[in-house]
């Protein structure tokens, strides 16, 4: 088994959930996936570690050391309830273009990297696994994590050591779109140039339970009335924001019984936008919003910023070789924006980094549906070939 | 031990959750309550039984046979973070007014009886125990809740032995407020008139997950920014209507990552009005506004009502003997409506049901901050010895 697809949709398999695609941050399920990429990149002539982030990396060798080195990566987590294609393709696609060299060995090394974390699931941080890799997880986040990385077989106290070291790196990132451009241009691939900025906040909108029977309408204090009110605010600030996303996905009600009016109410917001001024803008008007509705409601809003990422651009120089390998491939080339995340835009801190997207047929992405044309596949495959040649040369 | 307040605190450590009252119907706490509640039913001469729909059943006989008899009862499950006091304290006040007896017998029988299931908790269907106990329970429901009761060490085949049989029965309740009342009106006691009807509905919004980084505003199928719509319309359209209530208490998010917009969002929603038809309207409203909603956002909306519970008035004969055991014991009168659903509702369809409500400081119920004042339920027990008094002089 060798095709692309196939062995994405065969990873998918390992989930947390029955039924379900599920697959967080050192889970269970992550084992296998690991056995299963090893055995694939060791048939390819790649020797595999596991960092203690939980990183799978295969490194192909030069034959000429020391050399360059070349990441290909994405990650190995998802969301719950995904698709079988978001981060993992990139690192299968990675494996596949080694498999492509047969063993023929360039003049800069390429290692493939399969993050352990991006999603930000289930510590409420994301892009774990890419700031292990370079060297930029906090204490904070370290002590809140040490408890999986130990559970999963993994020492914490050496996570240090999945930084990378050296010079002349460079990184690659193939992803599925995640979005309906590209289906909308009817074109196959995009090149990133920038990545939005992301704020992730956890915000506690606070009342008081009580009986829903015997309580009036006009004595209550009722987070979840009043978080409901912020929730139509977000939507309604966002949408006047040209080219801005206002996102809340989660949500927990307590106590959460049918006839106790809620006391409290925990909820997530995602705000993400190419102008990190603009972000901030409308993160605090809807920071106020949830103020003004709570002090209207006499509830009280509390907020924890989980993160705060700027927009980040891709290495113009190494976009431009990306882009000549498209126009090698005789593919039409588009630059767009990501409004998504990726591990890219941690990495893009550390080196030089460039980003293909693949067209999401029907944009669908983090959902059962999410899939990706093979003819796409196989149009990134031939830039992967083009660019490695390209890259051979310079170092030649 | 014998102070009925401090036997309700007592008990209240009984518990599913650490640092939390939560006692749901047949969890596994329930047995160190009704192990508590018998020794303290035999001790005062009662026979106790558990009948196969988990109600605790003490029962004190006349001195002749066959006698009437009195039950006096309510339930001993909670709401998830509930208080010490509903429900249980109905039960505890009915042991201690056979302690105060003091062993001498009656013309009429006394059954105490614990409810195991009123809030509806674990199965969305409250009432379970009383329902069982006037011969009411469906064969869905018995279904439904069947593993439960074997679980409990039970047996679902012999249910139908909870039902309560013979002549010349009658039903006293004692339960907290629950609400604001009584306290603002400086008054200890209560009498129910009547208790509103009830709906309970569950709903689910059903629109498209998709990330949140990709997915532009204006193309989303965001099932929780319609709920959230929904939910400020439910509070809206409630307030105008004089002495209705409607709560979205319960609420969960799919698939409840930050990063994923919601696919679906399953609520409850609660309407209570002691008019039928004002809350059959109400009810009609909110589903019209659930449609519209949705038919707006590209959404659909479904529902299913789980409690179609008619209003329904305590007997007047009864209420009336209880009113002169009010006042014989020189508190004053006060009739009342309950926004609350209790057991006497549902036991008031097969016997004359009467029923005495304690102030509830603060108005403040499902909370941990229930209380009851250790005057009002002295009251309460001198009102239940008249009322005992009154009812044997009848019989006499």
């Amino acid at each position: 088994m060798n095709d692309v697809i196939a062995r994405c949709r065969w990873l998918a398999q390992f989930s947390e959930e029955p039924g379900a695609i599920t697959r967080t941050f050192l889970s269970d399920p992550m084992h296998a996936v690991h056995h299963h990429m090893r055995g694939w990149m060791e048939q390819a002539g790649m020797r595999v570690t596991i960092d203690h982030a939980g990183n799978l990396r295969g490194a192909y060798s030069s034959d000429k050391e020391p050399a360059p080195r070349l990441f290909i990566g994405s990650h190995l987590d998802t969301v719950p309830g995904a698709g079988a294609f978001d981060g993992i393709l990139g690192v299968v696609l990675g494996v596949a273009l080694i498999e492509k060299l047969g063993g023929r060995r360039l003049s800069f090394a390429i290692e493939v990297i399969g993050f352990s974390e991006e999603e930000g699931v289930r510590f409420g941080v994301p892009f774990i696994g890419s700031r292990a890799f370079i060297g930029d997880l906090d204490n904070g986040l370290l002590a809140s994590i040490s408890g999986a990385v130990t559970a999963f077989g993994l020492d914490p106290t050496q996570i240090g050591e999945a930084r990378v070291s050296g010079d002349s790196l460079r990184y690659l990132e193939f992803h599925i779109e995640q979005g309906p451009v590209l289906e909308s241009l009817n074109l196959p691939l995009g090149l990133v140039g920038a990545i939005s900025g992301q704020s992730r906040l956890d915000m506690v909108f606070q009342g008081k339970a009580n009986h829903a029977g015997t309580t009036p309408m006009g004595l209550r204090q009722d987070a979840l009335a009043g978080a409901a009110e912020w929730i139509t605010a977000v939507e309604r600030e966002a949408r006047v924001v040209p080219g801005a996303v206002a996102t809340v996905g989660r949500m927990s009600v307590s106590p959460g019984a049918g006839n106790v009016i809620p006391g409290s109410v925990a909820a997530s917001l995602d705000v993400r936008h190419v102008g990190d001024d603009v972000r901030h803008d409308l993160v605090a008007r809807l920071l106020r919003c949830g103020e003004r509705i709570a002090e209207s409601r006499c509830l009280t809003v509390s907020w924890e910023q989980r993160l705060d990422q700027p927009a980040v651009a891709m290495d113009p120089a190494l976009t431009q070789m990306l882009e000549r390998a498209v126009e090698a491939t005789g593919r039409p080339v588009h630059r767009m924006a990501s409004g998504a995340g990726h591990d890219a835009m941690i990495v893009a801190r550390r080196m030089p980094a460039a980003m293909l997207f693949l067209r999401s047929p029907g944009g669908i992405s983090h959902h059962p549906d999410e899939t990706v044309l093979a003819e796409d596949v196989a149009a990134a495959l031939e830039v992967g070939m083009e660019f490695l040649k390209e890259l051979e040369q310079r170092h030649a």
